[in-house]
């Protein structure tokens, strides 16, 4: 069975597949009221907001697809803010001549995240296009959460500590090889997954300076970034930096720089000097953060610099336009 | 100029889109920050959240444009639930090859739509697609208010008063005839309006039971689905519903139901009868409101029954599919 343009239009068609596919595994009392708007606890004085479009092709990868994507990033964009995220809306556009059974594996895999994070789905939307109007499912999720700790690039401080927290350059790999466009054989999987329960006990360390989660441009672009925002410098150690011998094999063939790509699964913490060895013990203590790694400094002057292994310095610098499209 | 892949990939040129386009309109400091998720004030122990996907297609319409349509979409949600709008993030997905005035001048209608609703927006991304997985710009809004009153069907009792607040059907025709599928030269402009300062004054009037702004479907669909939802019926007077001269005809002329038309700055509004003047009286006095009209009643029944300028009784039910797809 396909969607129809009908199933988007409002009427039955549309009632029909909010029952047999959101409903059926968005299993939120709060979704159910089918309202134009939910009423939901703010739980807090402040609150955090996120939102993102997903237009990941192809829709299915090794280690995950579009739907578990879609909710691990909301989360993790909250989580790394200092946030608990609580909420998640989803508005899914949908290409006419989609299988059903295409989206009810999305549906199933976004409602198994949102569960296991202890998230929930609470409001929804439905778009239906012509064939070639969509590349099959688009998403976007936009997540509310209860903020607790203020992490800005401002707070940071020379001589705070650079944390890593596991292999980088996975997400972009998997991605890519999974377009098919070569013909390498890897096991290399998309390390897509929420971060609430591995990053949340950090709000607790007083030195949690700032996070965050290195996606679209990779380490590389979310340092510069920090260090334009915060106006210091950093000192990355090449040989500290976690990556698998795979990926860094297969970057070296494909001429990919794997600090400047994709990762949904990882952070970058900025944390004092004196917490650093605590913060790794945390992390390491999670399956998600066993790799964690110090991998520099914070440091007085402006630059991003990468200390090579051989001890030679490479200054890194924002790239025009990511080497792969369309990774998230 | 054009928008090209690479204004998606989260390097230079991203950031290039947003601080020429999206910063520049989108004045507000919350969004300034740049970081993973914005830090907000709840304003309130409750809060109402709501999510809808843009599709409409043409994207610029006689009264408006996606832009305008998806900042008042997200304001109607959330004040029709009974919460005052606060905050609204968005998510582009845009098509390669759009050009950069088209984006500026949609973004330039939700950045005033905000600002003279009083709504902020606060979160946002962008995403770009290939040439032919879009179709020129869809929109995503998300919307947080400050919740002030439970509003369901479940509040509704029979004898209850149903107003509509102007003239229906409007949107659907601007949107029809502006596919240039007919030779039809008409004057009808889309009601796309936010109708949050026409509708929070009722919020003081304690016999207010539910709103609806009738969009997708239009007044009979969001009829069918209060009767539904309440186990009640409703009694509909065909002579008292506002329909304009102009679009009773063109309905005619191309077999439309007026009935069945999406509106975008309307609302149905179910209210005790002994307050039913008062809240008319509130509605008239406001530009948006000043054709607003008792079209009916609240039955004990589960019908939904339109007595007819002649006396007879037709029965309402919802519709297979809307007969104009991506009417927003």
């Amino acid at each position: 069975m396909k969607i129809e343009i009908g199933h988007g239009s409002g009427g039955k068609l549309t009632r029909e597949l909010i029952e047999k596919v959101f409903l059926k595994h968005f299993d939120f009392p709060e979704l159910k009221s089918l309202q134009d708007a939910t009423i939901l606890s703010a739980e807090s004085e402040k609150i955090g907001i996120t939102t993102d479009s997903y237009v990941i092709r192809p829709l299915f990868f090794p280690g995950g697809n579009i739907g578990k994507l879609s909710v691990c990033g909301t989360i993790n964009d909250l989580t790394v803010s200092g946030n608990i995220p609580l909420y998640i809306s989803v508005g899914f556009i949908i290409e006419e001549g989609t299988e059903f059974e295409t989206l009810e594996n999305i549906v199933k895999a976004m409602a198994e995240t949102a569960a296991k994070s202890n998230v929930k789905i609470v409001a929804g939307d439905t778009k239906v296009v012509e064939k070639g109007k969509c590349d099959g499912v688009y998403i976007n999720t936009t997540g509310v959460g209860k903020n607790v700790r203020t992490l800005t690039p401002l707070n940071a401080q020379e001589g705070d500590v650079i944390i890593v927290t596991g292999f980088i350059g996975d997400h972009g790999i998997a991605i890519s090889l999974s377009r098919e466009e070569f013909d390498i054989e890897t096991a290399v999987l998309s390390d897509c997954a929420p971060l609430n329960s591995l990053l949340t006990p950090l709000f607790e360390i007083p030195t949690l300076r700032w996070m965050r989660d290195p996606t679209r441009g990779g380490l590389a672009t979310v340092l510069i970034e920090f260090s334009e925002s915060s106006g210091l410098g950093v000192k990355l150690y090449e040989e500290k930096i976690p990556i698998r011998e795979e990926v860094r094999f297969i970057c070296d063939m494909l001429g990919y720089d794997p600090l400047y790509l994709a990762n949904e699964g990882k952070a970058v913490i900025v944390i004092g000097k004196e917490d650093a060895e605590k913060a790794l013990e945390i992390l390491k203590s999670h399956e998600l953060g066993k790799n964690a790694e110090i991998v520099g400094e914070v440091t007085g002057d402006k630059k991003v610099q990468l200390i090579t292994s051989i001890g030679g310095v490479r200054h890194l610098e924002l790239l025009e336009e990511d080497p792969l499209p369309r990774i998230c």
